[in-house]
């Protein structure tokens, strides 16, 4: 099986691709939404289909919990259980462990933690990590890495050595041929770390690279350098990953330093919490001035919600606390998202990416006297 | 506008009819799903409409409080509000006021009560129940009823005179003439007093007649009791309604007994706690037994959740807390019940309820050792 990655177009950093996986073509740039427990939640397959989702990511941490990987194996693996088709992609686990702080315990050799669920003491190294993913079954399998607190420096090193050492016991533990291992990059908000650690994993040849350590609490200009030094040095023909990044502003920010992949909880997050992405900006649905507004949550939206629903019953669904409010505005926001990278990616094969950015930022950033300049800055 | 109801055959005291409304033809006898606050539980109206639903219930006591009933009305009505084109059915707020038990206080002109949302003091009377009604704009309207305590003879003989005399100025005050009024018949437990609500009220040429006062607490020979005693009073030639029953065995033994309508919150309720309703028994998905079972919840059943995941799925999603759990049996359960009435409607057009129903209760209470004859006795 080839993961073969190509580039169609490219606009200064800015790509537009393919990626062949076995449940299907990925289209890149994309933005994957997070299904934690092998569902997006609130949402069927059905409607999720409808958002436009392609790749969507599932836990590891989460499934070898609960249900167990040896479960959705089978039951057909992770695609078959929660029927799912198109493309999925699991991270490796270790973001959530190493966020258990008190509850784990790390050495060389792995990390010993204890359950979220029933505080049962459990087990991660790089071999069960590669072991859970292929018995879950996805196409993009994540290798074990360590996430360290991005600002102090000791740590951050000690974790990227960890993250280095382990990603060659990832790659000797893996047996499937039918699914591709990103290796991942870290090394906190340090340049000399990110750019050793950019450099050491994309020394081996993989198909595809992720950066991780990062939306973790460093500043959004932190976050962004960090960008541009590891993508300098990643090889340009491999996709690159960004994970855990999922805002409007920051899918725009990341295309335009060259990354080809995100995800992010954040949609279906604000979702459950009243708050719709709009192309003028976040709302919160629960405002009252919305408890009469005959309106969809976005004028010309095609997604089902918008299609159907007024703000107002939106509102009121919020309001008697129905999960229904829940899974509207999961409908709409993942649509929003899938409809913003598909139009960077027209704009991108059209050469006029920097264009729509910033035509999209000065929208999404709108407000009464700030220029769209001052806006686009970052 | 004529609510024209049709019967096409009846089998013993079974019917199947239509009945006109303005938002379509509803084919009797029908079961209405439950949608307290504008909304089915955990679905979107596409999702509700995929179970075969036709005709679903809104409390108007719940949507009086919130969002109001002007709202609503602003909104175009519960039917542009919640996107539901089919017919609709509201109660009269009546049932959920006197549930309140400590917190309301009634008088012969209506009653006062505090809100179970803010305990803001709120006022009910027949007009008030009409007006808001009106104002929702559902096909089928209740009149503003008094459901007292089943065993208490003299408050069911006080609860069914207000009845009586509300239903008099429920229908002095009813305006709108594309909304069918239908009395409800209180009385207990007192065969002497439903005897004589149910002359009373089928006194009142009306589009429909309600059975109120059952399933809050009686015996089930109690409710099949009442049921017969009132329905050899009421006029063959209109719908009747018994209100808040929807066990698969009641729906089939209040069709036995001339029931043309009925609502129930059972179907979904269950659903949100992990039961689902098959043609062989109530099941509970939480139990261990499912985790690994890679069947539907009913073999050969045509439903969204049967057509897509397994038992193992869902109890997966029940186990993780995942919402979506409820959505997926709330689809499977009601698409049961409709097809329950489907094949029941079917089976009276060609004079073969009677084995439907014996077959369809042998399956649904088969235990080792029990006989057909035993189980249908009631």
């Amino acid at each position: 099986m080839s993961f073969s990655f190509q580039i169609i177009n490219t606009e200064k950093n800015a790509r537009a691709g393919t990626f062949e996986t076995p449940h299907g073509q990925i289209l890149t740039p994309i933005f994957a939404p997070v299904g934690t427990q092998a569902t997006v939640k609130t949402l069927t397959p059905a409607q999720l289909e409808s958002t436009g989702a392609n790749l969507i990511l599932a836990n590891t941490y989460h499934l070898f919990l609960r249900p167990g990987a040896d479960l959705v194996s089978e039951m057909g693996g992770l695609h078959n259980f929660m029927q799912w088709e198109k493309p999925i992609l699991t991270d490796s686990g270790g973001f959530q462990v190493f966020s258990l702080a008190d509850m784990r315990k790390i050495d060389e050799d792995g990390v010993t933690f204890r359950s979220h669920i029933d505080g049962s003491k459990q087990r991660l190294t790089p071999e069960i990590a590669v072991e859970i993913q292929e018995k879950l079954g996805a196409d993009i399998i994540m290798a074990f890495d360590e996430c360290s607190s991005p600002y102090d420096k000791d740590y951050s090193e000690k974790a990227m050595q960890r993250t280095h050492a382990w990603l060659r016991r990832c790659i000797n533990a893996k047996k499937r041929e039918d699914q591709a291992l990103f290796g991942i990059i870290q090394g906190g908000i340090f340049p000399d770390l990110r750019k050793q650690s950019a450099e050491f994993i994309s020394s081996i040849d993989l198909p595809g690279y992720a950066i991780g350590g990062l939306s973790v609490g460093e500043t959004k200009n932190e976050m962004y350098g960090t960008i541009e030094i590891v993508n300098e040095i990643l090889p340009e023909n491999k996709p690159r990953y960004l994970m855990g990044v999922g805002t409007p502003e920051d899918l725009i920010y990341g295309v335009q330093r060259g990354i080809d992949i995100f995800d992010c909880v954040l949609a279906t997050r604000l979702a459950r919490h009243a708050a719709a992405l709009t192309n003028s900006g976040r709302i919160n649905l629960m405002n009252s001035k919305y408890s009469r507004d005959p309106n969809p949550i976005e004028d010309g939206c095609g997604c089902y919600t918008c299609q159907t629903f007024s703000r107002a019953y939106i509102r009121h669904l919020i309001m008697a606390k129905e999960t229904l409010s829940g899974t509207l505005i999961s409908i709409h926001n993942i649509h929003m998202l899938q409809v913003l990278m598909k139009n960077i990616r027209q704009s991108i094969l059209e050469n006029r990416f920097s264009e729509f950015a910033k035509q999209f930022l000065s929208n999404y950033f709108y407000k009464p006297g700030i220029t769209a300049d001052k806006i686009i800055s970052t």
